[in-house]
């Protein structure tokens, strides 16, 4: 499981800071989670292959989350796509970039499909026979949502020395690696755990950004591998990190603590702090296994 | 008269190579010319002074040419701007950026006032005491227009050695520069060609992008010290060009020509060819002075 930072600051983008974009790389598929304007020229510096992305993930409707998107969709048309590309988005998403593509009289030649949301509560948004992809609700100025996504196991893994010494038949194998036991033609049977291991411990990956500080999402996302959560503000802001529902950095660790997440990721800093360094120290005085995003980083979970 | 190009590549934004945008130094304003994603970070990369922009000139609907436009707005409320912006853009440009505030519940706290465009002969867009706007219908794939910026005639210079000599009293030196004959208290009357020099030659910018091949457009921009005219692709694409309704370097240049403008400036190149250069080349056949826009250039005319 891979996370490249497109873009992690806070409002405007700016020469050398972008707005916030992510691609998650996991089970060999890339998912596009928000579109800050130059997105699309992010995905190029970072030699991110656009064409293997067929679904996007936006939280808000704020410009610094979405305003990449009506470009990434107007390109990859130029660049001659034919799959169907999902955009997963507030309620509201589909009618300003059909009015985008109207105005320019610039359809896509490839099918562009909207998956509007609007449910108050977690929702299964996406899913494959790899991945699972879910809602987390935030609190913002508009409604946001973050997103789950999960690994499903895989198969387990066969032991090739127990399989030989019992003379099992390949082609038990792939009811084996399902999880089935077999019986074996003397009428004895081989239960499962004793031909094979467990399949690695499937990943998980929660985004949450933007949103106010919201202890309720700690269920949700207990035990994820990595959490990224916004952290706009230093806790010598959390006045305005109130006012504008933005969490600080103590409170970001303060819900990876209390999920128990393997890594915390912090972003989405506001640009009148010197260094970021200091969002890493005010978190892990709560929470030690923390992280910086930072534009062009990459993550591996 | 100075032109800042911030962009100025046909089609898809690049690491390297920017959606057109420019600005236009006319009378000591700044005139922002179309507003392709990424406007707003060259804006901030060439220094050039947001605050002092009051009036964007889109010339058509392809994100191209107007993606970065919301995010430059948003930008605005967020640096505290209260001064009045005003857009001029083909209709439809209104209710896209309206449901683009609306949808991120972030209306502008500053005066923001659309001129939405229909007319498909020129038409008087802008006019202050020093500078008029005027469009210039092109011909593309959606409606589109160009536009004619032309400073007014300033006032004549006074004559020193002249009213010294003839001891014409100071409270007269107004009506002389504005081009007032003088009564002397002797009944004699002095005049103004005597008293004063003509005033520098009014200067006047003429911006053609995006647009086909469009010969009509020679009267009402002959003359013009410099014309921006879009050079997508070469001759060799004539082809192209055609189907895709924009123009080639010859093209341009024999618009130039035709219209005796003092200073052709290409741009809007495809990212096919090589080099920019062979668009000087072949617009050079036809026209001696050409030059070649690109992203950071600035232009003195």
């Amino acid at each position: 499981m891979k996370l490249h930072i497109l873009g992690c600051y806070a409002a405007t983008p700016r020469t050398l800071t972008n707005p916030t974009s992510q691609v998650l790389e996991m089970k060999n598929q890339l998912f596009l989670i928000d579109c800050g304007e130059g997105t699309q020229v992010q995905l190029r510096k970072y030699k991110i292959k656009f064409s293997r992305i067929n679904h996007i993930f936006i939280s808000h409707l704020h410009g610094d989350h979405f305003f990449g998107l009506p470009g990434l969709i107007s390109t990859f048309r130029l660049l001659g796509r034919e799959k169907e590309l999902h955009v997963h988005g507030p309620k509201g998403i589909k009618e300003a970039i059909t009015l985008l593509l109207k105005l320019g009289d610039s359809w896509t030649n490839y099918p562009l499909v909207f998956h509007e949301l609007s449910s108050l509560g977690p929702e299964l948004v996406y899913e494959d026979d790899t991945v699972a992809v879910t809602t987390i609700p935030l609190e913002h100025r508009v409604y946001t949502n973050g997103f789950l996504f999960r690994e499903k196991p895989g198969e387990r893994k066969l032991n090739v020395d127990a399989v030989a010494k019992y003379k099992v038949d390949r082609a038990y194998f792939r009811n084996i690696k399902n999880g089935k036991d077999v019986l074996m033609d003397d009428g004895s049977v081989l239960v499962n755990s004793e031909l094979t291991y467990d399949p690695p411990k499937p990943k998980s990956y929660a985004y949450c950004s933007d949103t106010a500080y919201k202890p309720d999402i700690v269920e949700q996302i207990s035990g994820a591998d990595a959490l990224y959560h916004e952290s706009t503000f230093l806790e010598s802001e959390a006045h305005l990190s109130a006012k504008t529902k933005h969490a600080t950095a103590k409170e970001a660790a303060s819900i990876a603590k209390s999920a128990n997440v393997g890594a915390l990721v912090l972003g989405h800093y506001s640009t009148r702090y010197k260094s970021i360094a200091l969002f890493k120290e005010e978190a892990q005085e709560i929470f030690p296994n923390v992280y910086l995003a930072d534009d062009g980083k990459v993550f591996e979970f």
